[in-house]
């Protein structure tokens, strides 16, 4: 818990963030690994591929299993991937022949990410709107007041403080937008079977997808996407979009509040073990780190496009080691975007 | 015209694509910039800003205009934007308070370049129909062939190539809806004046954009996006999803030349100064290495989203350095593939 | 602990590494932070800075000092460094007047992080020797086999496995060479204080930068390198050319398992859950993706030597969220690379 | 000439810099190639692989040869590299079985590229002194004036000039040293043959080797470096620390600038098309643009180090659309550097 600074015991007080985290937790992440599985076994229950009877035993046991983590985490080093060892599990305590069979591992993996890309969505749309709803307050409060343009860091023209911060805050409304069509997009269940053409599912694939999906609140696919990632990667854009529109925002509350400029004034402020007397910008400050993290993890995930033949352990395992943290780079930087307007006092020079 | 492989004597024989060269050109980009100045001064004219006679003698000179490039230059290291020297040289042949007046470099800049993306995105949407077709004509005559599918460098089940092809065919249509959806967000002009709020148009602001807009065929806007570059950001993660499309199906293609597995035959293929015999296939590693020089442009891109206050010319000239290049390694992926595609004589193993 | 595949509970059976994990834990961070500041007050007394009697019980108390880490944490999200929460605890539990007086946060954290990075120096050092030794085994072993050379994917002329063997050994002993410079550049004490000048340390500075950085067995430094981070992203870049090596291996394994080739035999590998049959190259596919990780963060370091002034919390706070999770990926990396080439039992065509 | 910024029409005139264009252009590099066929000639003649009268003949006929470029371009598409369209073109006017014969592509390749590194390393580590000399001589003229020292962009502690200075100018002793190691490492013949083990050679390939560095001025190697493209990603690594010192130089210039701190004043500045009274610090904000470019394509050439088998043309092709802009914009920043100094009417707040 002490290489990420979202999980550090100290560092996390100042990039960690609660709901996000919860939402990417292992506990989550296996629950709805376990949603999957346990889906899966009733589809093809109700599909006839499995003995219903079994199917819905192996379901009833799979929602309420209790998964050794220890045990996964020892299969992952061979395999790679977390469901061999989990169909063990699973197995050993359900009707065997009625768990997971025809499905793979990425089918799981995949489907599991999407419904916590979901939750995060959700979450990360509820903040948007937040920070808008701060910035529209800032607006009714400060827009008319004059403030100085500044263009390649010199004095300008005269303009007010609602023309700053319209730039901080028209953006969202489009952010809004494209998670939405993003979510669209990639909300889609996962099934493809070991070669991703579904045949173990035979004649019965379509309605054992349809199932899936319509359990989990997923859509349908007519082909497996475990090797077309563009959903994925565009998803990941899309966060660094809204990660750097606040680094904006952040970079520019920083240059506001020098003093020589004081185009702005905040309440609270970061102290120096050296200089008590000074408050410093952290909130602002750490926006625009947040912005350049999400910046550069984005070509990650661009890379993990070029995904080989019928499935890459490669590349889709990059995905595994960035996209989390970009979600919680970019839910954090909403949050502190949020605080940091509720922290500003005055804007603009009346 | 040696640092860039796009325009390198000899490296241009691998890279270059001169449709799309033709649209990035300097003269090309010359001309949208006096398309915008004409568009000026005619919308001033008619707005009553500019002596209506003179907005209109102006705006034929500016269409006739010479430009001198190599003033230009002279002018951009003291500058940073080509506009100061370029407004010079319109004043010195057309009535000069009807020219720029009330507008910044940028609004002529960021216009001239939505008005080239504008080209590009029309060529690659053909581009992208056009790679579509060729990957159904694959689909029609080898679509049924079994082929061993691979997961994970590994032998897994048999597939038929229909199941490969489609991983690199389906990603085209979403990428034509999105690059459909991107033009629709970033064909907009530009127009701020000095500090974004187009003070200097007074009320007549609306006016004068809705004319220039529609005069150049792009969407008014209600405020410049002169510091909101997300829109930009967007289309160039776009444009590095679709050469990530590409970059499997390279990827793909150079796995199955290997001998060994022969899941692929190529007419063509690069020769080799060493090994006569050699057939190398060098388009489908060229897919690659467009598919991850995109991967790495994209995040330059979206560094330049912490625009800071009312003009950053530290991130926009950012934007400059990597847009055309993303744009032509797309372009390029995009003819490439179709050719390999062309190439392909053989797929799976009848 | 669940965002970052290296602490996850189960990923972490895939990526994680218990040694390097160790050496940049928290608890371990925090014992140098301490150090630093036990050092410092030694310093300080021995200096007439402070009272010396106040500095030796400070230094006591301050080295078996148990620090609430929580307490820490709170103080993150306004000051943006732990050192002004720490510095509380400590004060105390110790004579405040001769507590981390005239030091500032950085000083106390980059020591702390070249602390971190010495041992973790030392570990991949080791590390390197080991592998080089595991791949001179593999030559003794395997070296005259003949193996077909491959370029650009296809069959070339016949080389012998020593061949291919050079090529991911040779750049060991120069990663070797090359981590040593870099030790040599970046283990030196960080002293500057407020704002990088040593000015509250009068005519003592010197003296006591000596003193601590021969208490910590670091070197002394003529001026603080707060803001001249050039050191660490050189050392950073190091890690990735390390990774790098290792996944030119892992690609070349990756590709020699393929059946079609078989240039390659391995005991273990990894299961698929629907394949029982399958052995896939879980490692040699990780060990690209490691490198692939890496040679994404490298740019991170980069930009954050755009370190403004006389601290930029902007710039800092990136690192933090980088440099660990590359010192993860090297690690383990080397550790993976040793493991696979264990697990070979056959290499080339005899 | 239109895609790149460094020899745009008019673009050039802020990104360009004519001695490195001189360095890195196509002439440049064709002659390091001829000069490497010419050295192939000689040292095969004098090893006895080739008639030493034809091999003299063949030499001379390379050293004064009219390559035809556009003849080039047409082999790159199908071949991937320049030099069997080359080869061909010198075996019509020199004795074919003593031109390249036992040679490969890459080798002619990689050593021109060498070749070029070491007449830019030349031309850099020139730059770094000037560089030095010009923060020399501002400490002289401004070192003891006070400054007001600004952490976390708030005023901290007065400082003097001289520390801001020496965080710009330390840097480049550091950089010196490193390029002269990275030189060092690089300055190697690239001789591998068709897979790298200069098979063709025989038992002579020691002296080849020997005799083509010789007359190169590079050192020989024992085994190709074909793919083993770590000290190449190295000096890339070293340009952008370069241009990353470079960029906290204009970062903290550009912050210098702004109206109510003005702790620094310039002659020049870049004019405004609709503000007449500005001075933009374009200069200081180029230095932030070159850097974070450079910080960008580092990832690239990290990647590159994926180099499969013993030959990758996907991997090998990514330095070259990469490392010639990598210099250019060191370069640049350099020369940019150092005429922002010179350009310093006054520092700090005497």
């Amino acid at each position: 818990m002490n290489i990420s600074v979202f999980d550090h015991p100290w560092l996390s007080g100042l990039f960690g963030d609660a709901e996000m985290a919860g939402i990417l937790s292992a506990e989550r992440q296996m629950s709805h690994m376990l949603a999957f599985e346990a889906a899966w076994s009733r589809a093809c229950g109700k599909a006839g591929l499995f003995d219903t009877a079994k199917a819905e035993e192996a379901a009833r046991a799979i929602e309420t299993a209790t998964i050794d983590f220890a045990d996964i985490a020892t299969g992952m080093g061979q395999d790679g991937v977390p469901i061999p060892r989990l169909v063990k599990q699973l197995k050993a305590i359900a009707p065997a022949d009625a768990v997971h069979k025809g499905a793979t591992s990425q089918d799981v993996v995949d489907t599991a990410m999407v419904l916590a890309l979901r939750e995060a969505s959700i979450l990360i749309e509820g903040r948007l709107k937040t920070l808008e709803t701060e910035f529209e307050a800032l607006e009714k409060r400060f827009g008319d007041v004059p403030l100085m343009g500044r263009t390649r860091m010199q004095a300008a023209t005269q303009i007010t403080v609602r023309d700053r911060l319209l730039a901080w805050r028209l953006p969202l409304s489009d952010h809004l937008t494209a998670i939405g069509q993003k979510r669209a997009t990639i909300e889609k269940v996962q099934i493809g079977g070991a070669s991703g053409d579904r045949k173990a599912l035979g004649d019965k694939a379509g309605m054992v997808v349809d199932e899936v999906a319509k359990t989990l609140g997923l859509a349908p696919t007519q082909k497996s996407w475990q090797t077309m990632r563009h959903g994925i990667a565009d998803y990941a854009s899309c966060l660094s979009l809204i990660s750097g529109t606040l680094g904006k925002f952040g970079q520019d509350v920083a240059l506001m509040t020098q003093q020589g400029l004081e185009d702005i004034t905040l309440s609270g402020g970061g102290g120096s073990s050296a200089m008590p007397h000074k408050q410093n910008p952290v909130s602002a400050e750490l926006l625009i780190t947040l912005a350049r993290f999400n910046a550069t993890q984005v070509s990650a995930m661009h890379h993990a496009l070029i995904h080989e033949q019928e499935r890459s352990g490669a590349a889709w395992s990059l995905e595994w080691m960035v996209l989390p943290q970009m979600l919680m780079a970019t839910g954090k930087a909403l949050d502190v975007g949020c605080a940091l307007c509720k922290s500003i006092t005055g804007l603009g020079k009346a």
